[in-house]
């Protein structure tokens, strides 16, 4: 077992979808977490989306001694030497483009850098997870996910279906992850990856971010090695440089949010089938306190030191690398 | 007389609200128009001036050898030497900031550089010069001037009322502008600016850009000399580092614009006092390609060569240079 410390770590969470504020930023902190692709939107349009980036903009200036706005690998590498969280945000729908491309550029201007092309449920860019059939990548999903190369933003297939996921991972001229989500071999579950799109991720150089979050995970009962076990098999079979984690972290929400996540404004909350609510989190990973023992568990399942090191935070530091500098300098 | 050349100034045009394309860019390039602050919004709230700003990119990678979006004044000097256009993002109104004064440092990251703080009638912010009486500059008024101080972005005071002119100038950090006015004592119009308004604006370091749009020179029938000599006047009132060029230029628009201009959604077309028509041009300048005569008027009123150049571009590149670096790095 390697002498690794976590602390030595540049640890990147590839999703967390908090409720934003100073004690969550101070969690990621106390966890040692130096980058975040923060969620900004998941059912917002274009404007809502611009208010919640403002919003962003007013908390990490009120808040500077803790967190940065990071638009590069090298500003998360920075923020790990001043001792901040370097919040990279994110998108988890293409519903702040509406319908039009031209709207990738204007939100990469104002700092996104991730964006998941779909939620749940069919959208204008593609098919999702939870929906009975996928229209794989649509005519204009094409032109979001070329536009989303030029920019330099990074395609994110979690929560999308799978044609489409091989639709655009065909399609991108740039790597794309899969920020939160694990293999169905794993746990059977709609929002899981069937190996052959983690296979296709991984062959165009993309990175599968390992997910914490309880409903994919298996529940709260599934423990730490069974986790770590599944990182170390998915580092056996598509290499150390394209597995990461991405835990999902949902701290500091009412439950009105959960709802919101799973109806959106596109079905009344009475034809939800199940009442929304969170998941109890397994007691080894509560949030983002806890990231030291995911380090932990990954050196106990005896993964070496480098390959902790790309998973817990320097695969996607390569990823962000290649994908936020385009194809075009926009 | 100078043997000053027109070619040889980094002309600077004030305001122009044109209907931009490809034909009218190159219209400012023969007119050695170098930068030009470029109206992208003036009853647009929000999301509209974002779809505006969107085709700006459009029309900018697709025409990059006339035109160049620009954030600073050096990028308009490095127009200048490539032969180009240099675009600075502006907006004749304050309402695509809505009532959310972050949405100032949205938009500046969007590009823009330059609000005007009201168009024709009273908004949020302030008064304006076709309303009968001036709320002045408003509680949330002060703040949106407070924030396009912190970002860097020019306070523009025509169309805005004379009280909220005033308010605006004492409340501002950085020198404002007037970016397309006259004064009153030239022609009466309420578009135009009493003697008080432009003294206290060139006291605090600010610019008054001499505008040549028929409604405010006077009409069709005002010379050339009769301009060069209202400028070679101001130069003498307020001193040469103050006064500039606001051509105002409309170009390439269909009669629907000025109705659009008049009414906005504020008003029914019906209730429009008179017909909304578009004013016809005096015979020496008739839209951008005219510059030249300018630079020539304002040297056979006398001005000296180093008053041309301020006048013709310089003072608005020294503005600019101080007010875009804002009080607070963003």
């Amino acid at each position: 077992m390697s002498s690794l410390a976590h602390e030595d770590l540049v640890v990147v969470d590839g999703l967390e979808i908090n409720n934003w504020d100073r004690k969550v930023l101070e969690e990621l902190r106390t966890g040692g977490v130096s980058g975040v692709n923060a969620t900004c939107a998941v059912w917002e349009g274009p404007d809502e989306a611009t208010r919640a980036i403002a919003g962003w903009y007013r908390l990490a200036r009120d808040n500077e001694d803790v967190v940065v706005l990071a638009e590069t690998a090298g500003q998360i590498r920075a923020a790990k030497a001043a001792g901040k969280v370097a919040v990279v945000l994110g998108f988890q729908n293409t519903s702040p483009f509406a319908d039009d491309y031209r709207l990738v550029e204007v939100f990469h201007r104002l700092g996104v850098r991730v964006a998941q092309l779909t939620y749940n449920i069919q959208n204008l860019v593609g098919g999702a997870c939870y929906d009975a059939h996928d229209s794989g990548l649509t005519a204009f999903g094409r032109h979001i996910v070329d536009e989303m190369n030029r920019v330099g933003m990074l395609v994110d297939l979690s929560h999308v279906g799978n044609r489409t996921s091989r639709d655009a991972i065909d399609a991108s001229e740039r790597p794309v992850a899969i920020t939160h989500a694990n293999p169905t071999w794993f746990f059977e579950h709609p929002r899981n990856k069937p190996a052959e799109v983690i296979r296709a991720l991984a062959d165009r150089g993309g990175v599968l971010g390992c997910c914490l979050y309880p409903n994919v995970l298996g529940g709260e009962l599934t423990t730490r090695d069974q986790f770590s076990s599944m990182v170390a098999r998915l580092v056996d079979e598509i290499g150390p440089d394209h597995v990461a984690i991405g835990s999902d972290c949902t701290r500091n929400w009412s439950q009105d949010f959960v709802a919101w996540l799973r109806n959106g404004r596109w079905r009344p909350p009475s034809a939800n089938p199940v009442e929304p609510e969170w998941p109890a989190w397994p007691r080894w990973f509560g949030g983002p306190e806890d990231f030291p023992a995911v380090t932990e568990g990954l050196l106990s399942a005896g993964l070496d030191a480098a390959t902790v090191t790309k998973v817990m935070g320097g695969n996607w530091l390569r990823l962000f690398t290649e994908v936020f500098g385009g194809t075009e300098a926009p």
